[in-house]
C-alpha cells in the first residue's frame, strides 16, 4: 500500500471523510490518514436536529461511515486527533492524541477543518469563556447530546437566529413540547435563504406553533447560580426590551470558517475569511486543498466569493479534492448554487441562487406563483409557491425559491438551467410530467416562467 | 364581441378547450365557438380511474372548466353537437345537435377531435357493432360511469393491456374489491413508457396483486345471454389457452386518432395516422389547426413521427393553437419530450424521451441508479430507480426513466435537460437539494449520471 501518493486530511467530518473515499476510489495504493479532532467518524451535522427530535433513533445512526469502513478501506482514521503543527517544506503533519504525537509525511494535503459557531455579543452569555448551564450552540453530536439532555416537556426554550438550523432546532423543540420562542435581528426570517415575501408564507406557519421576535437583538442573559432564566432580546428600532423567561437557549447565528491552520501555512484567505479554493478544490498553496465549511468559493451566479457552509457542497469538494490529491481529474463547476432545502411545522422550502438582496445590481424581472402539486379537482392537493428572478434583458434565470409540496425536486429543475444558463423561455416550454394524483396538467414549475413572460411581453410593449 | 376573428373549435376537450381560453386571453374581441359531441364541458379524461376508484368523489368534479366559465368568458359551447360538414371554400362549419343545424363561419377553425379507442380483434367482443354487456373501454365519463355500475366487490375483472391506463384501471378495481387479472400481448409491461428492466420493478410489486399475462392474446370472449362469462387469452409462444372466468372486462389497448374531418378537408394524415401539424399547431390547411389525440407530431429525440396521445401536451397544443388562431404568437418546443408518469399500487414511475426500443439506431450509452429518496440513516426513505440513455460520442441525454419515490419531479429534470440538449456532464455535477427529511447528500437524479460517467471513462481507458 506504500507505492502511491500519500495523502493527509486534516477533518474527518463529511467533506474530509468524501475526500479520503475517493482518493481510495482513485488510486488503491495511496497511503491515505484522516486526523479528525472529534469522537466520531464521518457523521452528518445536518441530522443532529433530528436526532435530537427522536426521528432518528439514535446520535450514533447519524455515522454514515464507521471506522470499520475506513478500516476495511485501508484508510487510517485518528480519532481525537488534534493537529498543531503542518510543515510544509519537510511535508508533514504532527497530531497530538491524548499524549501521544503523531507525524504523518504527505504529498497531499487536505484541509476539512469545518467551521465555528458565531456566537453573538449577548452580554452575560458566558462565564470564564464558558456558557452558562442552559446555553448550546449546535454543531456536534457532543453539542446534540447536551441538548437533549436539557430538554423537558412543558418547559421554555428560546432560539437566537431564525436561519434554517434554528427553524430545525423550533421545530425540534416544539415536537418535544416545549414552548419556543425565536429571536431574530433581522427584519425576515430565513434571510439567506428566501426572499422576504416568500419566507413570509413560511413566517404564518411558524407563527401558529412558535413565539418569533424579527427585528429584536439578544441583548442579555440573565442566570441563577450558573443556570440560564431568561434572555433579554431588544427591539432594533423602539429599543424597548423584552425578557424572555428560558431553560433552554440554543444559539443558531451561524458559523465562521475554521482557518487557523491554513493561515499558518500561508494559505490565500478570501473576503468573507474561508480559505480561498478554486474548481479543483485546490488552495493557493502547491498540493494544498481544502474543502468544506472552512473554504470560500464564488456564487455562480454573481461571481462574488460566497462561503460554501452547505454539507452537499463541502461533499462535492471532498469528490474533487479526493480525486485530484489522488492523481485524478475532477472539476467543479464554476461556482456555488447554493441549492438548498428544508423543511419544519409541515412546510417544505427550497431555493437555488441568490436571493433578491443580493441581485440588486441586476436589471430583472421577477415571476411568482402560487399553484397546487395536484389538478384542483383531486384530493389532496397542497399549496406550492415558486418565484423566479430572471436577467434582462438575456432571460437568464438567476435564481429560483419554492415554498409547499415537493419544493426541493422543483427547485432542482431550475437547478440544472441555472447551472446552464439556460433562460426562461428555454425551461417554460418544457412538457412537465403530469396524471392526476401526482402533478397538475400544466405544475407551478413552468407557470411561474410564464407570469415573467407575461410581464416581459408588457414590458414590450408599453416600454 | 363582433370585431376580432371567427375561430371555431371542434371538440371540447381538454385540448378544444384549453384552445378556446387561449384564443380569448390573446383577444377579447374573437368570436369563438365549441362544437362538443359529448354531454360534458372542458373535463380531464385521465381523472376517470380516480373517479371510478371513488378518490375524486363524483364524475362531474372532473369538469374543470364549466359551462359557466365559457359562458362569462363569452366562448359558444354547443354540448352533444356533431359536426358533420366542414366547408371550406365558404369558411363554415356545419353542426347537428338534435334536430337543431348550426352554422357557423371561421377565420380559423381547430380540430381537437381527439382519438377512439382501438379494439384488439378479440372474437365474439361485440355482437351487431356493440360490445357484450360487461365488457367497457374507458375514453369518457359515460364509459366511468357504466364501469363503476358494473363493479361488485369480490367479482373477477380482466384488463386487456399493461399501458399506463390498464395498471391504472387494475388498481382502481383491485382497490374497489375485485379479483384483477391483467393480460398483455407484448412480453413485458408498460412498453411505451418504460425499457424492460424498468417496468420489472413494476411488475414484482403489481404482481402482488393481481394476476398478470404477458406475452398472451386475448383470443375471444365467452357470454351467456350477452353477458360476458370468460375471456380466453393464448400463450403467444405455446399457443396454450386460458379461460379466465370474468365478470368485468375493460379494453385498455391505446387509441387511434380520429381523422375522418380533418381527412375531409384534405389536411396531410402523418405516417402514425394522426393529422400532422407543426410546432404552431398548423395543420397542412391554412388557418386549419390541429391539437391533442387526432395530431402527429415528431419526437424531439429522435425526430420521428409519434402521436400526440398525451392529455399534457394536447394542452400545451391547446395553448399555441388559440394564441395563434387568435392573432398572436406562440410555438412549441421543435419536438415532443413525451413527458408522463403515473401511480400504481403505491408505486410512482415517470420516463422522459423514447424507450430503449425506438433508440436501438443511437451509439448510446447507458446508467441506471438503485437509491433512496432520504439519507441511509433517517427513517422513511423509499427506493429510487433511475435510468438514463446518453448519446455517444456527444453525451447528449437522450432519455431518463425513473421508478420509486418523487420520480415525476425527479424526471422533470431530465425534461428541461433533453429540450435543452444537454450532455450527462452538464446536469451530474449540479448541486441538488440537500436536506435529511428531504433528500440525500447527492441524489439519485446525479449519481445516475455518475454511472454513466464511470462507463464512459473506462470504454476511454479499455477500447
Amino acid at each position: 500500500m506504500t507505492n502511491g501518493k500519500k495523502i493527509v486530511i486534516v477533518g474527518g467530518g463529511a467533506s474530509g471523510g468524501t475526500t479520503a473515499q475517493f482518493a481510495r476510489k482513485t488510486d488503491r495504493t495511496a497511503a491515505i490518514t484522516i486526523f479528525e479532532k472529534g469522537a466520531y467518524p464521518h457523521y452528518s451535522k445536518c441530522g443532529l436536529p433530528y436526532a435530537i427530535a427522536g426521528t432518528v433513533p439514535d446520535f450514533l445512526n447519524l455515522i454514515e461511515f464507521s471506522e470499520e469502513y475506513f478500516n476495511k478501506e485501508h484508510i487510517e482514521l485518528f480519532l481525537q486527533a488534534t493537529v498543531n503543527d503542518i510543515d510544509l517544506k519537510h511535508r508533514t503533519v504532527i497530531a497530538n492524541k491524548g499524549t501521544e504525537s503523531i507525524t504523518r509525511e504527505f504529498d497531499a494535503l487536505v484541509l476539512a477543518t469545518g467551521s465555528l459557531p458565531t456566537v453573538p455579543p449577548v452580554q452575560n452569555i458566558q462565564l470564564n469563556n464558558r456558557f452558562h448551564s442552559g446555553i448550546h450552540v449546535l454543531r456536534t453530536i457532543d453539542d446534540g447530546r447536551a441538548i437533549l439532555n436539557e430538554i423537558r416537556k412543558g418547559k421554555k426554550a428560546t432560539i437566537i437566529g431564525a436561519g434554517l438550523i434554528g427553524l430545525e432546532m423550533a421545530d425540534t423543540l416544539h415536537k418535544k413540547g416545549m414552548q419556543v420562542t425565536v429571536v431574530e435581528a433581522l427584519p425576515s426570517i430565513l434571510a439567506a435563504t428566501l426572499d422576504v415575501d416568500m419566507s413570509d408564507l413560511v413566517r404564518e406557519i411558524i407563527q401558529e406553533h412558535v413565539t418569533l421576535y424579527t427585528n429584536h437583538f439578544a441583548t442579555r442573559i440573565q442566570e441563577k447560580h450558573g443556570v440560564v432564566t431568561h434572555l433579554v432580546i431588544q427591539n432594533r428600532e423602539t429599543n424597548e426590551e423584552i425578557s424572555i423567561e428560558t431553560d433552554l437557549c440554543v444559539i443558531a447565528t451561524g458559523t465562521k470558517p475554521e482557518t487557523m491552520l491554513a493561515k499558518r501555512i500561508g494559505c490565500a484567505i478570501g473576503k468573507t475569511g474561508g480559505i480561498l479554493v478554486n474548481d479543483n478544490a485546490e488552495t493557493s498553496v502547491k498540493n494544498v486543498y481544502a474543502v468544506g465549511d472552512c473554504t470560500e468559493y464564488r456564487d455562480f451566479v454573481t461571481g462574488e466569493p460566497i462561503c460554501v457552509g452547505l454539507g452537499s457542497i463541502g461533499v462535492r469538494q471532498g469528490i474533487a479534492a479526493g480525486t485530484n490529491a489522488a492523481g485524478g481529474t475532477y472539476s467543479l463547476p464554476k461556482g456555488l448554487l447554493m441549492s438548498r432545502t428544508s423543511k419544519f411545522f409541515g412546510v417544505e422550502i427550497a431555493a437555488v441562487g441568490p436571493t433578491q438582496d443580493s441581485l440588486k445590481n441586476k436589471i430583472m424581472t421577477t415571476g411568482k406563483y402560487k399553484g397546487s402539486s395536484l389538478p384542483d379537482y383531486f384530493p389532496g392537493g397542497e399549496p406550492i409557491t415558486m418565484k423566479i428572478h430572471i436577467e434582462e434583458p438575456s432571460g437568464r434565470i438567476l435564481a429560483a425559491q419554492a415554498v409547499g409540496s415537493n419544493a426541493a425536486q422543483r427547485i432542482n429543475v431550475y437547478a440544472c438551467a441555472i447551472l446552464n444558463t439556460l433562460t426562461v423561455d428555454d425551461v417554460r416550454k418544457m412538457e412537465t410530467t403530469y396524471a392526476p394524483p401526482i402533478a397538475p396538467t400544466l405544475d407551478t414549475l413552468t407557470l411561474v416562467g410564464d407570469v415573467v413572460a407575461l410581464k416581459r411581453a408588457r414590458k414590450k410593449r408599453e416600454p
